[in-house]
């Protein structure tokens, strides 16, 4: 067994670098508007199917935010995810971004426009589900939130450090099928400490709402934080 | 709801299709050594955490190709994946590509000549946990492999079309954990169909062994024929 490191890349990266650099500036200017109107900004990140629309879901059912929340969905293709959160009342637009395995802050401005932010007091932004691509690109959010599943395998974080190192919070979804795996969640959360000291970690269930009180009660109290400073 | 077209993207993919063109001559050099040395050659994708180092494991454990395998792993970082797989007695490589979210077939023709191909029967390279981008990479291989676990959710392959169309085989792991979800195998399937209608699609469990024979079988007849040819 050797190592091989790649090369072959520079040439995607330096374009890469252009574009994040413009990325940037949008995604300041998208975080300035959101402040603006008070509104606490989430950009939630994790592999296809760990369980970001069913958490979605379950948020929006439980009314975590008691007041209105937005949210932009982004997906390569189908609006399946929308018409999923469309039915709690709340307002839904899906980006869909064909080949593009992640969001922009570009595509959250223009969203977030066409959605109306007008009486919104969170904006919720559902990322393509990829542990790799959408951790480059801040879209103006407040609090980045990375799902990993329990199904996964406990060594995601120190496998996938880019999605994980850019967390402000972590969320350990699908604990409520921890019985049936062979799985530390433990294990897990010591590597996600490993990777991410500083951010705050959440086991919970949206199946049985399990840790989602403590969830619930940081973005209470976050949205306090943004609306002094709005 | 309204639905908002990504742009912004075209500089990306003006780049891409140069690399990808580059990419397309290396593969049909990997493919003919391959054949040249009656090797049959996988291509596995999947999300992080579908279980392909666990499939790949039972499958050496199992000893499915009577005869020689070599691996190439693919990951972002850390040596995890290959040391799993070392234990086999197989000859095991790891190729970390940093913030690269797939294999290229450079990199592939550079892991191979440093594995060393002579004496090996079967080649499987285990790709980078994602869904989206090492799709549009071919790497010489003569099936893709594609796997989809039970706890993503019945709707991925039409959320993730680029990944499944490019499929020869849609495996569908960890069934065994079926009775304690939410989910419709059928439905999954009806899925995959729908999005690539010639894959052959396997249900399998690497845990207990559920439908590995069928998958077994199906390999051992292409190496039978890619041999003929060779």
């Amino acid at each position: 067994m050797k190592t091989v490191a790649a090369d072959g890349a520079p040439k995607i990266l330096h374009v890469q670098q252009r574009l994040l650099g413009k990325n940037a500036e949008i995604a300041r200017r998208n975080r300035d508007t959101f402040r603006a109107q008070g509104l606490l900004t989430l950009n939630v990140l994790s592999s296809p199917g760990a369980g970001k629309t069913a958490l979605l879901e379950r948020m929006l059912a439980d009314r975590f935010a008691n007041g209105n929340v937005g949210i932009i969905v982004g997906d390569l293709a189908t609006d399946n995810d929308a018409r999923r959160l469309s039915r709690f009342g709340s307002r839904v637009i899906q980006v869909t971004t064909g080949n593009v395995c992640h969001l922009e802050a570009d595509m959250i401005d223009r969203a977030s426009q066409a959605l109306g932010l007008e009486g919104l007091e969170v904006l919720i932004v559902e990322n393509v589900g990829n542990l790799v691509c959408p951790a480059g690109y801040d879209l103006g959010e407040d609090l980045r939130v990375v799902l990993v599943s329990v199904t996964e395998g406990e060594d995601k974080p120190l496998k996938y450090p880019t999605a994980f190192k850019s967390a402000d919070v972590v969320l350990i979804t699908k604990i409520d099928l921890v019985p049936h795996l062979d799985f530390d969640v433990g294990k897990l959360e010591g590597n996600i400490r490993a990777v991410v000291p500083q951010a705050q970690v959440f086991a919970v269930s949206a199946k049985t709402g399990d840790g989602l009180a403590e969830w619930y009660a940081l973005l209470q109290s976050r949205r306090s934080h943004v609306g002094r400073n709005g």
